[in-house]
């Protein structure tokens, strides 16, 4: 068997992102950052010119005036990743759409127009919304209950899906000596009729280079499991350690086969943050130092409050015991980040203080060294089965130029990463085979 | 007072458009037209380097496999245009979306993206959805009657607006020396409760370089044109005759000024098909020879159909009275056109042949000669405020090089074209004035 080697993504917000909530503070970051085109287009070639699989975007639609900046003020995932689609060549470019509050049909067509812009690059990230108060923004007065999110979840995925296999690869004939456009035998209807969506089709879009977009899911609870490991091509999740990431990499793997899915043609992405120094002490102070930056309780506080549907955790003692009506917040919300914290809270009979400090765990890991060190680690977490790749929070910039030109020259040498892109699209770089066109896969019920 | 300008767009299609069946036989034209970004992009810089205005994106979510190949197979507006938006730097962009088939936040949100991707280069065509077999790809069983539609429209442009006045223009203070990065007191939640849609906001977008997208509407109903004078800073239609284009524009600036509002800020944009010859006579030639290659009598009797909800009309013997009770086909469809042909067609006894030939009227009118004859008559419907401008139909390559080489110059020499773009943003090359952050716009009832 070939050396199996890691994939990379690089996941960035802008102005600061969860425990960087005074990035943008940064002189080498424009301060506008998160609404800068120009800015993810170079952090995009600098990606790219280090070969990494792709751009990751996550995405929010709710936020009030307390909300934490890099909520604040943001493109919208899809007409940014067309910019950086005309942009850059071989990167795979991989959006955040929710099936709470977007149409089966638009999101098809969105995502099956960025793969052909970019000839076959485009990826869609599965959420379900964790923020509730979303739902005030699509004419709701509640965000929808879990059983809910993740049913519309399951079936819309299966509808795009759908859709996605209108046309046959051969569909458009487009032979001028004879005048023949499209060969109608190969369009295909839906005609989907399902519990929360009825969509009849077909899509006005032909296939993509690499057939279709690839599929990430995010979301952690049980259901949320069942649908990435049913449907996703690779999941996003988060691992403090790498024994948090070989327990999920068995779960999710677990799932696929027993749905009879290849595990191979599965993949965990775990987020991960990067500091390099010029030796692991020098790494460690760096660290510390823009956590100074970047940090302020206040702040933390109000990021914690966000798997609690954004609850006001500032009305409590920080050193009383955790308040576990809190929990009831959560409901529509983060919840299975929200009952980890709580749960964990009242078993070892934490202080709101030390639930705070806990719920840092559940961010991704960081990865803290000189590059020698960092290169071990992520090679370590790999061979570990832990994960299949990264995606690496793009925080300062100093710190990914470091990365860039230090760690990955390291990985190479190990041959835990390409030395050049295996192909143009996504599918290619993941490893990932192209799904065959099986018109009519969502059946009328 | 200073010599008026024409306006003018680009409009493409891609593969074809209506009366240009089989534009795509054009060795030309790369086969793939209408999917091929790398197309879009070489018109986009063509325009741009002809000072055009703005590129023009019309939409369609509804397909059968009988369809005329220019529906079958399109990238999606918002999409191409932010490919489109950082591979130029003047051009406006203008993408159709309906307001039947999104919700008004997602619009607000992706179109205030592409307005920073651009640098305040946005435009939004409003209209409804003219097929009324959309319905079925978004989960209703029929299209939304003509009161619905043009309801839920007036309601959804008013939460658009509202919510692109979420943040007040100096909202983002980033200063790094005292932290602030934002100032609370300038973003404003909407709170809009209304009959189609509730929306709280805010909007989590800052304001761009131009405030707010550019509104264009297209949809010719007495609500369709009270819609357009109300909220529309441009109107896209068509005239088939100079005068046909002086009532529409006299009536369209009567309502806009009974509203209060300066009709010089609402600016009547035609489609307009251009042939342009060595002479007169030779201009017609090549018109004959694109007809003859573009044109084939049972498309263009599909396309007649669309009006009436794609009705088939081939069942029909072309040369008996048109049939009137084709009019049933077209309630939820593109009424208007369709009723002033079947009116039309009653009032002369018409066959419905010669119905299909009146048809053609209400398509776009053709500017046909030398370059000098185009550059008049251009400058006429100009001059009779019949237009501030025109959307040009993209169609066959050597006609659109001979446009912007030829006639271009003429309009320069005459006074009756720019000859550098005014500014940056779209408002400023349109001459449209900035609208005023008015926040809560939308009040709760
Ligand atoms: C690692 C991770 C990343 C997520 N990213 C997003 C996101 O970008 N946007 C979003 O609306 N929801 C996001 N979610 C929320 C999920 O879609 C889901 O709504 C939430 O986690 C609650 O479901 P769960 O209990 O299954 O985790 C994310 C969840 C996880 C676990
Ligand atoms: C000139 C013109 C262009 C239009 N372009 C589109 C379009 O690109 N996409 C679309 O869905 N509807 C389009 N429409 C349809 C309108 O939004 C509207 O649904 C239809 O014309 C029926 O309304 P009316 O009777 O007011 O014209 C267009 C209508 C007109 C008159």
């Amino acid at each position: 068997m070939t050396q199996r080697q890691l994939k990379l993504g690089a996941l960035t917000m802008g102005c600061g992102g969860p425990g960087r909530h005074n990035l943008w503070l940064d002189p080498q970051l424009p301060a506008d950052a998160s609404v800068n085109v120009d800015w993810y287009i170079d952090i995009a070639r600098q990606a790219e010119a280090a070969l990494f699989d792709l751009m990751f975007i996550v995405d929010s639609q709710f936020i009030t005036e307390g909300s934490p900046s890099h909520y604040l003020n943001r493109l919208e995932p899809l007409t940014l990743l067309s910019a950086l689609a005309v942009s850059t060549r071989h990167i795979g470019l991989v959006g955040t759409l929710t099936t709470s509050y977007n149409s089966p049909y638009n999101v098809a067509r969105r995502l099956a127009s960025l793969d052909l812009i970019s000839k076959g690059r485009a990826g869609w990230n599965v959420v379900t919304s964790g923020d509730a108060g979303t739902a005030g923004n699509y004419s709701r007065d509640e965000h929808y209950d879990y059983a809910t999110r993740y049913g519309r979840a399951a079936e819309h995925v299966q509808v795009v899906q759908g859709l996605w296999n209108s046309y046959e690869e051969d569909a458009f004939v487009r032979n001028r000596a004879t005048g023949q456009f499209l060969d109608p035998s190969k369009l295909h209807s839906l005609n989907h009729q399902g519990e929360h969506f009825s969509v009849v089709g077909p899509l006005n879009i032909q296939r993509s280079p690499q057939g279709q977009p690839v599929i990430f899911q995010a979301g952690d609870s049980e259901p949320g499991r069942d649908l990435g490991a049913a449907t996703a091509d690779v999941i996003f999740t988060h691992a403090a350690s790498i024994e948090q990431g070989q327990a999920f990499y068995r779960d999710i793997k677990g799932r696929a086969l027993q749905r009879g899915r290849d595990p191979e043609q599965i993949l965990i992405m775990p987020g991960a943050e990067i500091y390099v120094g010029d030796t692991d002490a020098h790494a460690r102070e760096i660290e510390q130092h823009y956590h100074q930056l970047d940090h302020s309780f206040e702040l933390a506080l109000k990021e914690f409050g966000r798997n609690f549907g954004w609850h006001d955790f500032s009305q409590y003692d920080l050193d009383a015991p955790f308040p576990q009506e809190s929990l009831e917040a959560a409901r529509s919300s983060f919840f299975t980040a929200a009952k980890r914290i709580a749960d964990h809270a009242r078993e070892k009979g934490f202080t709101l203080r030390q639930a705070v400090e806990f719920g840092r765990q559940l961010r991704p890991g960081a990865f803290v060294g000189s590059a020698v060190t960092v290169a071990e680690k992520m090679a370590d977490w790999l061979q570990a089965r832990a994960v299949d790749g990264f995606n690496i929070y793009i925080g300062h910039p100093g710190q990914f130029d470091r990365f860039t030109r230090e760690v990955i020259p390291l990985l190479q040498e190990r041959g835990v990463y390409r030395t050049a892109y295996e192909g143009s699209t996504l599918r290619e770089s993941l490893g990932l085979s192209i799904p065959t066109c099986t018109p009519g896969r969502v059946q009328a019920r």
